[in-house]
């Protein structure tokens, strides 16, 4: 078991699972924020789900789209889009060896920005809030992947 | 090629590598399904698809939505925002040096969940059938994640 | 910082860190051609996103589905779909210590379907463009699968 105990002894590979940790976990939670608005909002897709409020046509009146779940199934695929290469190119990233400090300064912004894209996202805030949010996350991540490219090219 | 080959050699990493696999394909495999239920019920997204059953209107009317399709669509949806973060934390919690007995445990619970979770959505299966993989699958997550965070946290 | 320098000094590694970086910046660059097919055909998903088109009914008429945004909105779920697994197991493929040969070849065909998937999916090109360039990405995907699993196996 010792190489992998060593790999997370390192500190930006530390630093890493922290931060990827983290918005991986952010990004969960968007599912619950779905079924809790799901719930209240008695907006459901599946015939199944709404079988407890008896059956037929009062059943099926509750087979249809939220404007807030919507919103928040929008939010959840912005996440996925931008938060899973976050976590791909953030690994290759934090195994290139990059210094401690640029390293934290690319996570810690990420992490904010996509943090700062959900309140945004989901409030909602006016524009230009949830556009800049975005871009910031997504500039971190090409700055990474300019790294990595830079660093491990290997056609 | 010596530290890579060590890295597959833990038995945490390759009990990590063989269920991450194994959900990664299952997940694939809703691609296939998908193709199935659009090509027998008829049922496309592109104009380009339908060429081969004519032109114009003929060929229009096969642009449509199905229940079904649709409902292989969300299950492949719910596999990426359910799989993926398993994927991303599962890796960093196999770097964190857990037990064996343990990690196997968690990759063995998320892998049957995640697969009585298709079937529950597919065939369908009455609630809380699906609801239930869900919260199991999710509930395994967590925990990794709480484990990678209380031996990793770095911010 | 040792152990995470020399991961991406093997050249298998540094093949896959390239390779996956490129599918990866290629996924992203679809939410940019998604901005810009919501800009210029004026089809937006949120209203706030319409604020600046005036307020009431002149920019609620914005907010709607438009045929070219949707078709780059699928190609991006496609990509999800078969790039991030790709991701996965192209990692584990790569940690199990494959030839180089077989590697580049691996990584190499899969980076030039998904490329020749964008463009069948966004011109778009006739069938079976599309169906091909994708079916050869996931037979390489399933492939790197097969050899993680007949490796690394440890159920």
């Amino acid at each position: 078991m010792a190489k992998s105990t060593q790999l997370i002894d390192n500190e930006v590979f530390r630093a890493y699972a922290t931060y990827a940790a983290i918005v991986l976990v952010k990004m969960m939670l968007m599912s619950f924020i779905t079924a809790y608005f799901r719930i209240t909002r008695k907006a459901f897709a599946n015939p199944e789900d709404t079988a407890s409020f008896g059956k037929g046509d009062s059943a099926k009146k509750f087979l249809r789209t939220d404007a807030d779940v919507e919103r928040v199934r929008r939010g959840h695929l912005n996440d996925l889009e931008n938060i899973v290469p976050f976590f791909g190119i953030g690994l290759l990233y934090a195994l290139c060896g990059p210094d401690l400090s640029t390293a934290l300064l690319h996570f810690r912004i990420f992490a904010g920005a996509r943090i700062l894209h959900t309140f945004a996202y989901l409030i909602p805030l006016p524009q230009p809030s949830r556009g800049l949010s975005w871009a910031v996350g997504y500039a971190v991540t090409i700055s990474m992947a300019y790294k990595v490219l830079s660093k491990a090219l290997y056609l």
